[in-house]
């Protein structure tokens, strides 16, 4: 997407000799500061760090990371410790150890001389394959909002998203932004409705990366969407998500639920866009999550100042879960679907 | 309520040569200092500077602060410019005018002579008054509280709050607070979720004054009441309104509707708690209330700060409507009512 005038990537891939440059996205966005990375344990740093983020995007990171290390010492010793190394700089990240599975499967049969080469290519191929999904995603969100925007007459169509599932946690393109970014270029005439989503404030990379890009954006607390779809200034909700079961339950970032329940209220198509693997096929429903409670600072404070007096209690759900009763459909690269087990278990099969 | 140990009230009234003493909300809650107030100017000089705030609150102050002024001048010229003065401090403020006019009728009868005392004296009728409304509300309120501890066997009930409809906005008791520090005060396991209330982080205010008083409570991002309320964490939402229409619906702090919807879909009574002179007859439903458009610095910035990069658009509506249809009751001075016209034509009759 563009940035500071330039269309480009979140990953800036030269090659095994001279590396990758990354966003530092602890800086964004108030500094875009591109950082060069030419080794395994960099990347682990800026794992670590959150100097990057995003499930898709840290996947591919860490591929690059691991053929980085591979040129030093593509041994099978070397290859696993420097696996574990990488893997454990954010457990959890289900996205991450997939893509250092794969670039070890791949290269694992090759003699050690050519190892560090072809998992460069494959973190390559890992990049690719996420541009092309998220690009597919987009395709499928366009239909969405072409549909809605020429049922206007091609008057300006408002959108309101959550959070920020956009392309800077991504390769390109994003998620909930990719049907964005695609109207946009197409001509269609797209306004956002940005939610600051408190308490980390995410709405504001959003509300950059979408302005960086030329959509044009306003953001508001998360207290006003609801106000704003009584009042018909909002056409859609698209979101993002960070997990899907089985019956269409969507966990998303706290509060999703509550512009999920307005937008219902009010007759407003509410989609969720994804990528395939974030369907959860072994959780039945979004009871069965478990949420993440996070620091009271973050609530309390914010850029290191107090907000409430010393003392006060906080409470931090990260997440809440959107029941599949109120989504109209899942914007996935396979196509829209409904958010049900039949047309989930279809898709997956 | 309690304050710092001691209970107060948010005007401490001594003498018509001694004055008051209010509390400057503008410091609070990082600050309790109390303002002496001995002349009409400094009244005025609160009023705008909104050191001191709340509508019931600025009404008795203004009360207070004409009987200063006839203290130096009683003439019925001075009267006339003192009242004018004192109600552009405010000019949409209806309870300022109110009490300004219940002074003046009281007094323009009487000689030059008698008319500042006699205008104190009912300045603090007029406080007297606003206090035993709240602590009216509040007995309706606890009979509710109490009837849904009961029905838990007496264990924790778990209020939410949205903005503050607390004391420091009137005299004592506060509207939707009132309730709730007559249940704390007689022994119900009270514990209550604020939330924070952006842009204007109103819920500071409300913890505080709710931990001054001794009542557990939590702080909570406006995003988090739903997943409270799916998670079985909430068992009934009070809050204040600023107007109740002809047919129950209710103007409140924007983001109330959200809640409000919440609530209903799990089932969670949703009470407003408002003295009768809220209810706007004249109005028959939401839809035809103005919302105000307030600053959008308010959402960009945070005590000077900014939240968002340069040139950021932000959209701030400072109110939303929450259709009758999803009110449990109106707790007011009178009684708990249904939040529709039968049942307020009834009242006001």
């Amino acid at each position: 997407m563009r940035l500071q005038g330039t269309l480009t990537r979140s990953i800036r891939a030269k090659s095994l000799d001279e590396g990758i440059e990354i966003l530092d996205q602890a800086k964004l966005p108030f500094s875009v500061i591109w950082m060069p990375i030419k080794s395994a344990e960099k990347v682990a740093e800026a794992i670590k760090l959150m100097q990057t983020r995003g499930a898709p995007l840290i996947g591919a990171v860490g591929a690059y990371g691991l053929s980085m290390g591979l040129k030093i010492d593509s041994s099978d010793f070397a290859m696993d410790t420097l696996y574990e190394q990488l893997a454990q700089t954010r457990p959890t990240a289900i996205n991450l150890r997939w893509a250092l599975d794969r670039v070890v499967k791949a290269v694992k049969p090759l003699p050690p001389a050519q190892r560090a080469e072809a998992a460069w290519q494959e973190a390559q191929q890992i990049a690719e394959e996420d541009v092309a999904i998220n690009r597919a995603i987009g395709e499928h969100g366009y239909n969405i909002l072409k549909a809605l925007s020429d049922k206007k007459g091609g008057a300006r169509l408002n959108v309101l998203t959550h959070c920020n599932a956009g392309w800077f946690a991504t390769l390109d393109y994003g998620t909930a932004t990719a049907p964005l970014y695609l109207a946009h270029d197409r001509g269609l005439d797209v306004h956002v409705y940005v939610d600051e989503t408190r308490p980390r404030n995410q709405g504001a990379i959003t509300a950059f990366e979408l302005s960086e890009h030329g959509i044009p954006n306003t953001v508001i607390v998360d207290n006003a969407g609801g106000h704003l779809m009584q009042k018909g200034l909002v056409d859609v909700v698209i979101v993002g998500t960070d997990r899907v079961t089985a019956n269409g339950d969507v966990c998303n970032k706290i509060g999703t639920y509550l512009k999920a329940l307005a937008a219902f209220d009010n007759n407003i198509p509410f989609y969720v866009a994804l990528p395939t693997p974030t369907l959860d096929l072994k959780t039945h429903n979004g009871a069965a999550i478990p949420i993440e409670e996070r620091d009271s600072d973050e609530v309390l404070r914010i850029n290191g100042q107090p907000l409430f007096v010393e003392g006060t209690q906080a409470a931090n759900p990260a997440f809440d879960v959107t029941p599949a009763r109120l989504v109209t459909g899942l914007i996935t690269e396979k196509g829209v679907i409904a958010a049900n087990e039949t047309s989930i278990r279809g898709l997956s099969a």
